[in-house]
């Protein structure tokens, strides 16, 4: 046989992808359907992506020279986690490398403070606020408050709802905001993507219900049940955030709607997000495809919802499971949709995540529901 | 950073995939969602699979012994092509090894003559034919016919449609087949798929669509615009000839139905298909996501449709061209869905394909129509 006859094409673009969990993975997964190479960046040898990728380079997300030297190979580069080394980018990026999105709205997004300065400095609603080096500078306060330390939170980790003044000995010495306690009706998130032209489009709002034992989402449901007038606002609010960004790439948004019905921008995170799995079934582009359109410098895919969908994640057990033994009855459930992460089991980790289509809504919870009870058999 | 946080899971089965170009690479796509390992056997270096696969094995498709020595570092093994060596896989199945489809399927469809036997024995309609040692053995016949080598041939490479015995001596000395010619009014495929525990499922059957100048296909369309009792038919064939070659895994058949609306079987292929990559948007399972849950002994996925849809191939054009120049202006269309493969141009190479989605089959025409002329430019 001639081992020449199939080359890949020189014309390829290579496209570097800081992390290798499993919003790398899943990117991966859209990016075959595209004619580029992909370079991951991640410190564990064995990450997610570990089996669909050629080419992994290992190294701390905080080494600035490593991921400087690793991203001079690449033509373009994005990421999937929060927590790297903004000044690596902002180097690549002097030397002439596309970043998406752009190193200046992940240090925005990196400190929870600049974050808020952001929503107040272009007026978009969030829960009251105030900055500290520390909480041993709090003073005196109306309790109770929500403090969250302004760097290197996920998930819940780095957040503490203080009863009054004696808890804050509890919160380590870090860099902190305190937020004043709002009263939550819903949560919701919305991705907004918007490529290199301008062109921006905004996927469907989706509505997150958070386990009550656990500070993790337990399921997500799109589109969100919530009044014409909040959409409206979400979407409104949501368009102007990616344009006073520049934004190029994705971006999701997460809101609280107060019991009176207020509107508060929670979070933001500039990557595929945990709210826009569902996007895989659901939309004819899903968020990761969105991201490559974005990378790629191509026109954006349709947002319009195909089917309604509901989204569970799978997470690690308190006792130790195997998680094919625990997804395998799913299988025979139609419309459903089980992706699995290729982690080993670990307490609270996101093990996968399920996403169940349906065109009736209470078809879908009740799916969910089942779903639920299997997983916690 | 801790190492050792993120670890593959240690059930992790190894799937071995023989054959790396583009039906391995959009496995590879659906395998992402499971959590397994793939290893990938190809002559090609640089095949279609290599940036997503970071265990590929380079040997020829006809070396016994090199497929052997790889196939037992798998736990299951399927394959993507049908010339490849059926002893190795035997004598792997001999030592324990599951192989999806089984090679006693392969080895029947790997010779065309043995094929019309099966469909003979088991009273599937198909083209009169006789087999023949070689050409130069065919002595008086009623012209024209249908030549087939036996072996090795794809994509209507070792075909002749021969006008009277002078032509004979334009085909290279072979075992073929000899058959009638048919006056062909359309031609349909079917997807059949059926798992270890003898669930079957039939994807819904696609019209293929052939182009005039060169023998590959045109487009594709699904639904097939064909009358019930051809449909009933073509199901129920289908199911008979999954159920008497005990298939495990997939197997696409394609038929033809003559202009007095006979159906006749043409050929089948035990493996993902060009007239099944429709499924990835238009089915809740794709056909790679079928195969995968048979590699696995999962129950299978939904076929029921959730949008008819059509399917384009990307072929390389006769002068040379850049493939990303040429699909840009495709992903401005909604619901069009672009699939490369990576490949280097070549005349004819398949290089991807887009399928179109849509609830209305003009407006799926319509595009269909525009994507070409696109694609001619």
């Amino acid at each position: 046989m001639d081992s020449c006859t199939i080359k890949a094409m020189d014309s390829e673009l290579t496209i570097g992808i800081i992390g290798g969990g499993q919003l790398g993975r899943m990117l991966l997964q859209s990016a075959i359907s595209f004619s580029v190479k992909c370079r991951v960046y991640d410190p564990h040898v064995n990450a997610p992506v570990q089996p669909f990728c050629q080419d992994i380079t290992c190294g701390a997300f905080d080494d600035t020279d490593a991921i400087i030297k690793w991203g001079q190979t690449c033509d373009i580069i994005t990421y999937e986690i929060e927590h790297i080394s903004v000044e690596a980018l902002k180097t690549l990026k002097s030397q002439g490398k596309r970043i998406v999105p752009d190193p200046d709205i992940l240090a925005m997004i990196q400190d929870k403070g600049h974050q808020k300065e952001f929503f107040l400095s272009h007026s978009i609603p969030s829960a009251p606020f105030k900055n500290y080096q520390s909480p041993k500078h709090i003073g005196e306060l109306k309790w109770p408050k929500v403090i969250k330390s302004r760097r290197f939170g996920y998930d819940g980790k780095g957040v503490w709802v203080v009863k009054d003044k004696s808890e804050l000995s509890t919160i380590p010495d870090q860099p902190i905001i305190v937020e004043d306690t709002i009263s939550i009706w819903k949560e919701c998130a919305i991705t907004v993507v918007r490529n290199g032209r301008g062109e921006c489009e905004l996927m469907p709002i989706v509505e997150v219900v958070y386990h009550d034992d656990h500070n993790m989402v337990d399921y997500l449901i799109a589109p969100a049940d919530i009044g014409i007038a909040e959409q409206e606002a979400i979407r409104s609010m949501a368009l102007q955030i990616a344009e006073k960004c520049q934004l190029i790439g994705i971006l999701a948004i997460e809101w609280f709607i107060t019991h009176d019905k207020k509107l508060l921008v929670n979070e933001m995170a500039p990557r595929p997000h945990n709210s826009g799995h569902h996007t895989i079934e659901a939309l004819p582009s899903s968020q990761f495809d969105q991201l490559m359109r974005c990378l790629l410098n191509l026109s954006l895919g349709s947002t319009t919802m195909i089917r309604q969908s509901a989204m569970v994640n799978i997470i690690g057990s308190e006792s130790e499971s195997n998680i094919h033994d625990k997804v395998k009855p799913l299988y025979q459930m139609p419309n459903v949709h089980v992706h699995l992460y290729g982690k080993q089991w670990k307490p609270f980790r996101k093990m996968g995540h399920i996403t169940i289509c349906s065109d009736n809504k209470p078809a879908l919870l009740e799916t969910v529901k089942t779903i639920k009870e299997e997983l916690e058999k």
